[in-house]
């Protein structure tokens, strides 16, 4: 166990309250606050900001994210 | 827990009555009132209106959207 | 609950026996009166309309669709 | 119900032993006798001709049809 | 019930031991012997050939194929 | 039952120890010896090679192959 | 049973704490230490690196990688 983390979903649980990076299928990206997430990886964000080439495009504030539609959630990329 | 959203769908469940953007798999966008939502994320919207570029291209009314062809729903950027 | 819609599918209980708009995957628009669906959002529509741009391009009569191919139904555009 | 069907599989029911017409998701059409089907929309037809533009292309006889590459199903447009 | 046939499955029941095609998603066909096959559509094929243009392309043997990649399963158009 | 394959499994079972080749639906192939799958098709190969156009590309060894990625799996190809 | 892998999840197992190359369905690249996954092969990789034509695009640290995007999983190849 590195780092408290046992199972995958234990780093979304680590993550909550903190800035998240989310690569969705379509190649977008969205960064928010993890506010909540659940099995299917659904997840809420909030303050949620969409980016073009890392540049903010637009903020969509809070929003719900079908989990089917993510590749990868970076909580570390998020802040770089 | 942030604004008593605990689980994804609580955002949802906060949501009804409210104005929400509804990003789809295909880049459409649909604005509407959310009526109703179950745990397939299939959602019922109340004076729905297509979006161009954020323009509104056409109301197509109260309309069925199946869960599996979202990516993700705003609450806030409706009204933005 | 808004017109007596406290769940998606009450809205196409609603609409059975009136015509509906089904926007499809693949871009196809169908026109028709919806005569059944299930849990799946199978549907069966009565006299079926296929739309190309918002015309009519030819009538397919009753028509079983199969529910993952769905992206919205609409009641009330069918008859806008 | 209208015509017996209440259900979207009382349509196909009703279609045993006639021709229908199947649309499937790589744009190519279908038609055959429908010989049998499940819940997966699994069909079987016999004497299936392959179309292109409407016109037949080839018979390729009895025929097993994944349920889950089929956009719809007209029973009426067949004989058209 | 036609044949014998009741259900999908029976026509693949009846086919083990005969020549087949099999029509893949990828447009790829694959012709061969049906030696087994299973509720998912998994199927094995003796002495399977891929087709290019209805033309023997490469005989690639006695082969495994995922049931979610087919289209459909053609007994009588094999021998054709 | 021919050469003792009575279901699909079978014939994968048979090759454990051998070389497959394996066809992915990114149009890639992969050369191994199988080492162990499970019902989900999800398997293991040692000595994995990527093939372009039949040339081996890249030697990418131990690997874990996701079953929903691949068409067919064919253990005759591979040493053909 | 080959170097104590008898299903294809004990490769993942016997990789904890090690380098893996995580080839992902939009061909994309990903590098890091495995530190946990689950039986849908969602997993965490700390230090993860995004290769280009196998050179390292950026570091995008610890990230969470859902299991239905993911084609292949190579250990050898990571510290090749």
């Amino acid at each position: 166990m590195v780092n408290g983390i046992e199972r995958p979903l234990d780093l979304l649980n680590q993550s909550k309250g903190k800035e998240i990076l989310v690569q969705l299928k379509n190649n977008q990206q969205l960064v928010g606050t993890l506010i909540a997430f659940d099995i299917h990886i659904n997840i809420v964000l909030s303050n949620t900001k969409e980016l073009d080439n890392g540049e903010v495009k637009r903020n969509i504030g809070m929003t719900f994210i079908r989990g089917d539609t993510i590749i990868y959630i970076s909580p570390s990329q998020a802040s770089a």
